[in-house]
């Protein structure tokens, strides 16, 4: 039974794994569609978007089934309702890819962002797709190291995020309405998506040190 | 042992609408603030935002608790991951509402949004009041009634929303580049603020009518 358990626990954990290598693929070809106005990768990462739906769902019945046949306790529990979390979140973060991607193609053949603003755009992908590979690697390894990793990657994001709205909001700013709009929804989008990443790493941190956040703190 | 069970499942549900009471406080605060540009207002609803975190955190302890010592199978233990669930989607239309309160703050002593929109985000914000209360009385009674006008609803905001952009990217926008900001995110705040009411009357209503949402659907 033991045995059983524990291989459903491996089960359970590469198909968080195989998740997450969907969502990196997929925010690699959103940030190049995004940057690149590449109309076809766009609607590549629309469609994908399903698949990565599918699998967070089809995950999520199997955690279900092994709480109800297996009945974990203590650790072993919290390992199946974090993974029914990292799942949540592994969905929402192939949303902000599949939200990256259709900005690119309501614009195409224009680019989404004026000129001023591309650096910052190639950098806010270039960390989110870092992101995502650490994301694979840590779900793999357990390499809490990573998870600082990408702590760190996500406050460089956060002052991109808020670089963007100072661009938008000051004097030189030369955006029509519509820049101004594509700009802070790409930014809100890109920020959102290692939000969800740095959630997850806190609760691959915490499995690998027994560290909870309990009610209390 | 079912008895107590059952008493369990009893204040799981009172602690969830408990929670969606807060939140139905919080949102009405919200746009309150944001409307009238009350800046008092909005600061409670930034210092609320803790509770509700709190109250979040407190039931998914109370959750995984009932999971290890009961183990329950079948509809009591989706009723439980169920919850799980609910108190994650309530934790974010929190933060929906916490964000709404900002912009307002930030903006004071001006007003959030130019005249041109006032009406529109008046509606917004009255149509997600009228959501969270709902939700307050859908937890209470399962009343699946209310989850399909909780959808309703949510199809008037998502037209508000996508009028909001046809207004800030039309020829008569007058809007400066901050006026412009502004509108995209706290659109999109009142948008997902619904979402989320939705993902959870779907939840109620699944468990009400066992009508469950499978990995093959």
């Amino acid at each position: 039974m033991r045995e059983v358990f524990q291989q459903e626990l491996r089960e359970v954990q590469e198909r968080l794994v195989e998740i997450a290598a969907l969502v990196a693929v997929s925010i690699d070809n959103a940030t190049r569609a995004f940057n690149e106005s590449n109309v076809s990768l766009a609607e590549t990462v629309i469609a994908d978007d399903e698949k990565i739906d599918v699998a967070a769902l089809e995950l999520d019945e199997l955690a279900i089934n092994i709480l109800a046949r297996q009945q974990p306790v203590a650790r072993d529990l919290r390992i199946v309702v974090s993974a029914l979390r990292i799942s949540a979140s592994l969905e929402r973060m192939g949303d902000m890819a599949e939200h990256i991607a259709q900005l690119a193609r309501y614009r195409f053949p224009d680019k989404v962002v004026p000129k001023s603003l591309r650096g910052t755009f190639a950098e806010l992908g270039a960390l989110d797709v870092a992101i995502a590979n650490k994301l694979v690697e840590l779900l793999t390894t357990e390499d809490t190291r990573l998870a600082e990793e990408i702590r760190n990657d996500d406050d460089r994001i956060d002052a991109l995020h808020l670089s963007v709205f100072d661009k938008v909001l000051g004097e030189t700013w030369k955006g029509a309405a519509v820049d101004t709009v594509d700009a802070t929804l790409a930014s809100r989008y890109h920020e959102r998506f290692a939000d969800h990443a740095v959630s997850i790493a806190k609760k691959v941190q915490y499995l690998a040190t027994g560290d909870w956040v309990v009610a209390s703190s």
